[in-house]
């Protein structure tokens, strides 16, 4: 611990803007330049006379939009070309359903992996989806960390895999409990497509999209704001899924009209598309990856050097980039002072999750570094001053 | 005709922000006062150091924001106690399968009255939901005004309904064909509730609430922009909806958590909210109302008065006051030279629907009234120069 990061701002930190670091979990930050820009689009976009709050869905400009959206994430993402990027509605949450509705074969099994709350709701609804409309299908889970508070991504040998899982289904990174797959993934049968609520951690450093049959998520945390739920999808599910389903819940309907068969959310995905071209000027994700290792490194730092003090929930190796939970030691009465210091220090939406209590960071890819070196700083400060 | 009215602008005519008249059907036209406050809540709302897109769905503010969109459109719409308003998403066209998914018993029959292309969908999509999901139901099709190009509200008498209907689907204003309910309703059976796509016309005018059991719609064209959907929903339909489909299709789950059991579209929902502020500061529904019939009965005069040269296509009872629907008797050259003029003139959004050709001015609430007296002139003057 060096003397310089003990030092405690005189007066409370903001933003380049003059806004509070906001850290909360979702809806989330936005940069300053993509929120200048729709306040500009908002009443007049690109000369239109018109706001793109108001826009057509099935006029130039919105094609445009539409073009670019797919045409950015595909670079960012090296997507390849035989998947496809699908926007629909419903969230996270929406696609527990959807998935077995549109993938899971009648009396067939799929695989989950459950590692916090996101998963055990994916379970829950897949369950429920299956009683009502697959009931000789079942849902197995593979692996379930739950046995120490889902502060841990489970091991290959801790992972037993029905006999044919149709997929297997996992999420990359878990908001509530802090824990997020590295530099590993699920060894998952042959055959078995990987299926990944990826909401927490999209697109927040490289990707190998390959490896995954579906990617899944609200665009809410690294994509935008609320009311588009990005999928991006292999071709060959896409033409394997269910027809008889309802039309506007199949995957290939989104597909078939560029992911406008009605009217669809179309400021939210026109805000993913400035976060795209947000991405590709911090240098794609490479260099946005740096910049989140980077950003979470200084918070865990504060928090390592200080484990006197603080105590983290998720297990070292399985730390997530995204969302940091720690608590003091010394109790609830500590987490609230810390949080209405951070808040006198603009530090904001840092109240964890009632499951792990404390605090809960977090750092999606907008969310700006200064942000971390203040929060590390208080993490530092508040600990040597209470410990 | 009088040559006050045959006077063409000298310059483009535009709104008193300098914008153009947007008389597009939807996503569509948003009060330029709304529009500003958006451009401010986006960077910081009410003094909390973030914007309404980053804004926590579970936090205070939204908590206020719940909590006014509510009381206001109860106020706005006199909305009984014994009616919940629900905001989903997948618009009016997400909703052709939720209304049967929910409310049609297993053998059941839902009655649906088609009066346009998004009545017929309504049907389609019921239909294959069906088939996929309660193969025992049926929808039975109790009218149709498609023996001409649907440009009428079919009578009672024209209706017949099946023997005992769980339900009559009807829409309200028929966005493509410009025909809209007017003054009266389908006689349903007793004991059979209306369930009615108010998408173009929720709250343009006083409505008799009690008289549905269902209104729902998308809330891009009366009540905001896109990403939510409306549905005022009386209690009981709630209660007897079917609990074996998805958690997230269940209208009872969004009535249980405030329409947020999950990341709802905060935006969209945020937007509907200022939506019926402003409709409040017009001074309600009954004066609205007014500035709507007066926007419609000026288009609608300039047309009657150069009835040689301009054709409407609904009936003249069932206009509607939403979506204004006519062409050239000349032919589609005519009517492409019209809109270049009219777009010479700030009058955006005009082109008319493949299914009627011609034109289409959509006037929802936001429209302002200027923009229709623009229009009424263009529509004199062309008639007089060109007939």
């Amino acid at each position: 611990m060096t003397t310089m990061q003990t030092s405690r701002p005189t007066k409370p930190a903001t933003t380049a803007g003059g806004r509070a670091f906001n850290f909360g979990a979702g809806p989330s930050v936005l940069p300053e330049e993509v929120i200048k820009q729709i306040q500009q689009d908002i009443w007049n976009y690109a000369g239109a006379g018109m706001g793109i709050l108001e826009l057509s869905h099935r006029g130039k400009h919105y094609d445009q939009i539409v073009a670019d959206v797919d045409c950015d994430l595909r670079e960012i993402g090296s997507i390849p070309a035989n998947y496809k990027i699908l926007f629909m509605t419903g969230g996270a949450t929406g696609q527990n359903w959807l998935v077995p509705a549109n993938l899971l074969p009648i009396g067939g099994t799929g695989d989950y992996i459950v590692t916090g709350y996101w998963a055990e709701g994916s379970v829950k609804d897949a369950q429920q989806y299956c009683q009502g409309a697959n009931p000789t299908a079942s849902i197995h889970v593979a692996a379930n960390s739950a046995d120490q508070k889902h502060s841990y991504i489970p091991s290959d040998e801790q992972t037993k895999y029905s006999a044919k899982p149709a997929y297997v289904h996992m999420t990359s990174s878990n908001t509530i409990y802090g824990t997020q797959w590295r530099g590993r993934l699920p060894n998952a049968p042959a055959g078995a497509p990987l299926i990944c609520d990826a909401s927490s951690d999209i697109f927040s450093e490289p990707i190998d999209i390959t490896k995954f049959g579906v990617l899944y998520g609200g665009a809410q945390k690294n994509l935008g704001t609320t009311g588009a739920t990005f999928v991006i999808i292999r071709d060959d599910l896409i033409e394997m899924g269910h027809k008889h389903i309802p039309r506007m819940t199949q995957y290939r309907t989104y597909a078939k009209d560029e992911s406008r068969p009605n009217t669809p959310p179309h400021f939210a995905i026109y805000t993913v598309g400035l976060m795209a071209k947000w991405i590709k000027k911090q240098g794609g994700l490479a260099k946005l990856g740096q910049i989140n290792r980077d950003k979470a490194g200084v918070i865990y730092k504060a928090l390592d050097d200080n484990q006197g003090f603080w105590l983290s929930h998720a297990r070292e190796a399985d730390r997530s980039l995204m969302n940091i939970t720690f608590r003091a030691k010394g109790g609830d009465a500590l987490d609230e002072k810390f949080m209405t210091e951070a808040k006198a220090a603009s530090c904001d939406g840092l109240k964890g999750h009632r499951a792990t209590g404390g605090m809960r960071a977090s750092l999606y890819n907008a969310f700006p570094a200064e942000g971390a070196d203040v929060l590390a700083d208080l993490i530092r400060d508040f600990a040597q001053k209470n410990g």
